[in-house]
């Protein structure tokens, strides 16, 4: 079983990573065969290549990401809340998730899931 | 899909139910073949009848239950983080999870998973 406190460090490094715009920080947390679906219940993105051009996404505006209540570790899992703030087209959106991250022996995520809605979206 | 009011409205039917130690309240928001793994990395309970014996457990003391933020739903899924506060031996205990519930089209919870560990028990 990974150690509860790297778990933890790997969810602030994600956070850091995302407020940075280090893609390839954000990628180096990702095992070579995880899995990202984000959101819940849309076709899982699988393998490192996929990832990384979900996030080169993600990364190519600047974001603001802050957690928004303690990481929960569990197993070989952990959720947490958070949220991510973004101008897109002159107007600043927020999105407040809880994602879930499952992780391997050496502490690489294995499987991402984001939970949020429309009701979890907040345009300025 | 189930209507993400309804799944919503599920999670302050649970929360509720068990302030109210409502043992019936809290299984008929479950499918009879619905899965509970309390917490998360322990061996999933399966079945109405485990659950019912789940609940038995903790609706035999006094629980406060409040929400710590909104509820995310994704797909037929949602998550929410709450604390929940209780007395044992004297000493009150607060616990934060998140869970997530996964619904039937009926709106039934088909399973439930709950992320804490030890970082997130507080005892007085």
């Amino acid at each position: 079983m990974p150690d509860p406190a790297a778990m933890t460090a790997a969810v602030h490094a994600y956070v850091a990573a995302l407020n940075a715009g280090d893609l390839d920080g954000i990628v180096a947390l990702y095992a070579d065969d995880a899995s990202v679906e984000d959101p819940v219940g849309s076709k899982p993105l699988v393998g490192i290549e996929a990832i990384r051009a979900f996030y080169a996404r993600s990364t190519a505006i600047a974001l603001q990401v802050t957690l928004d209540g303690e990481v929960r570790v569990a197993g070989n899992e952990c959720a947490f809340p958070f949220s991510v703030s973004f101008v897109h087209e002159g107007r600043r959106t927020t999105i407040r998730p809880i994602d879930t991250f499952r992780f391997d022996e050496a502490v690489r995520i294995v499987q991402m899931r984001a939970f949020f809605g429309p009701g979890n979206i907040y345009p300025e």
